[in-house]
């Protein structure tokens, strides 16, 4: 739905919304407004919606309907989780953390240190891994009161694409008994989401980078983990989130996550591989920027490619594209009000004038290749 | 747009969404879905409406942009105010909340006790009022490091509609040195809404009760006022509410809040109290159940009437009314999976039994003489 002038390139920012999405969520933003929690007809035609969006949704991550959370987006579900299970956590006071992941779980581990919690950060290599061998390393240090009460290690990368190795990073957390949360919101719609194959005991995913509208999220939860809610009243869902349900959300946070399941990933790779070829390519002759790729380069997401432009500030190609009808990002959107080089990038080796000269070229399935073949040629003349 | 065959009288549970609040949104749903923190055109697209409407929603609360926070609804909004007001504060450890207040303000000050916090319940009279000599004793019984952090009294009741005098509330705070926070879920729409008549450094307000979708509500945060976020990450809301900003609902809730200032409050005032001399006329006949009204007469909401119906379970009253297809409600719907009797009204000195016999009607200005006449009329024979 994005404008037929604009390549809409920056969906790890915000997905174009899904026509079905939004198809199915118009009745709950219509007729069938009531409050799910009312004991009459109207709230029980709501309650009905969103449990059916609750079953749907734990369905795609092979969990419970009682293990599914609707939070407000990615934000609040990385925040709910990070607080959530060390605030639980009984005489455990060290938070693990990546130094790859997004400022909701960064500055929520930080956020702890005021209630007598240390945070610690697992150091990435160049391409942005996080290996098994750090985590282990990093939990064989300390143990009994200074313990883990939380690993929490990103899928994948907003940044520069690359997918951590969960399911190895969650069995060392779990052999020292540290519950294990993944931010999933880049993940989400790209990759598996089995969380009994993860081995997580917490995930967070956004509606609005899987094509619904804005202020929908899913806090995944495993039962019996001890768990201290971030917002707390009325006791809505089982207690663990309080507030009235989005359930227009909900129902769209379903319909989106069935529209992924026809999508195929392996296709999406393919012309991402092509795109990082055509822009090395163009961007390598004699006198050029060079386009430097980021990230891992198989282990990264089907719909991500990220450059450093060698000699350039990213915020002036991103502008030059921009005239040229190119909508692409600099860096994180999330981070956007911040003038600082991403943290991630200095943590993969990059001095702080390279991660300035970050470019990030995020589609879907519904990026053509011509859009993405356009997209090369012009970084050319940029 | 609810059903024309149902008689919907529980607008504070959740209002029926306005068409205008639903026409105004829809380009934020579809076609301008950027994320406002882009640097890219369909990314300034969206932060223009973004903050075109936090202006509009500033200017009917006479407040600036800056301070308007939007969240994802009432309960979030209660939640960071009495947190982040309290939390924020240097030396003070002491938080004040009426017994009137919704579980999302009262659950929130339970919470803090597990950082040094202590909090004490503001008794209410026997019509639901906490009066500023009240207010005023407990503020003097403590100062110093026993002094207040917060004072959270809500501006009017959900389950009985009493509307408590804040600008003398208000005032007393101030005179302590005490922030003052009041929750206007219920007031927003009915009640003036201006900040600096009202005397308060912060304000809840929630979209759903206001006819927008689920999902939107509103933290007003005078300038200047410590606080300490919520929900932490990518720094947007000028750090205040992390996490990627519903444009939409915030569209929606500029929308939602231009419609009330066209709606007649007074008009809605006359037509609840023929509706509740009318309920106490027909039931009052002998051998019949004896409906008592709940809450003030006179300093209540213009859109609710609450009873207890003596002798009757409220719930067997609500079935058989729902059989006759009017929608309402026993007590608040953000409390109907606890099964205890409401805090509420035990604080105004109903017994437990009583407390179980609450009806509550809630209306708006689409809501018709003649639907609560018939309500009035099938109330004496359920």
């Amino acid at each position: 739905m994005s404008s037929p002038t604009v390549t809409y390139l920056d969906h790890a920012a915000t997905a174009p919304p899904h026509r079905e999405v939004l198809e199915a969520m118009w009745p709950y933003l219509t007729g069938t407004f009531a409050n799910p929690a009312s004991q009459h007809e109207p709230g029980e035609h709501a309650r009905q919606a969103l449990e059916h969006a609750r079953r749907r949704v734990a369905e795609h991550l092979g969990a419970r309907p009682a293990e599914i959370i609707f939070t407000s987006g990615g934000t609040e579900a990385d925040n709910a989780a990070v607080k959530g299970l060390a605030l639980a956590s009984e005489h455990r006071r060290r938070v693990l953390v990546s130094a790859m992941e997004h400022p909701a779980v960064l500055d929520s581990a930080r956020w702890l240190e005021r209630f007598g919690y240390e945070h610690e950060i697992l150091p990435a290599d160049a391409q942005g891994l996080v290996s098994p061998e750090t985590l282990e390393a990093a939990l064989l240090r300390g143990s009994g009161p200074g313990g883990p009460a939380l690993v929490s290690i990103q899928y994948a990368s907003n940044e520069v694409g690359t997918v951590q190795d969960i399911p190895a990073l969650a069995r060392v957390a779990a052999a020292h008994g540290a519950p294990f949360h993944t931010d999933a919101v880049q993940a989400a719609g790209q990759l598996p989401l089995a969380v009994e194959e993860l081995g997580v005991q917490a995930m967070s995913l956004a509606g609005h980078k899987l094509g619904t509208p804005k202020g929908i999220g899913v806090l995944y939860l495993r039962r019996r983990t001890p768990f201290e809610p971030l917002i707390h009243g009325g006791g809505q869902q089982r207690g663990r989130r309080s507030g009235t349900e989005n359930v227009a959300g909900a129902v769209g946070m379903a319909a989106a996550l069935d529209l992924t399941t026809a999508q195929d990933s392996s296709a999406l790779a393919v012309r991402r591989d092509e795109f990082i070829r055509q822009v090395e390519q163009s961007t390598g002759g004699p006198g050029r920027t060079q386009a430097q790729l980021t990230g891992h380069r198989s282990r990264r997401l089907p719909g991500h490619a990220s450059f450093i432009m060698a000699g350039r500030s990213g915020e002036s190609v991103l502008l030059d594209l921009q005239r040229r009808g190119i909508s692409c990002s600099s860096g994180s959107a999330c981070d956007a009000e911040r003038q600082d080089p991403s943290p991630a990038l200095l943590a993969m080796g990059y001095s702080s004038e390279e991660a300035q000269a970050a470019l990030r070229f995020t589609f879907g399935p519904q990026t053509s290749e011509g859009e993405l073949l356009r997209t090369a040629e012009l970084l050319t003349e940029a």
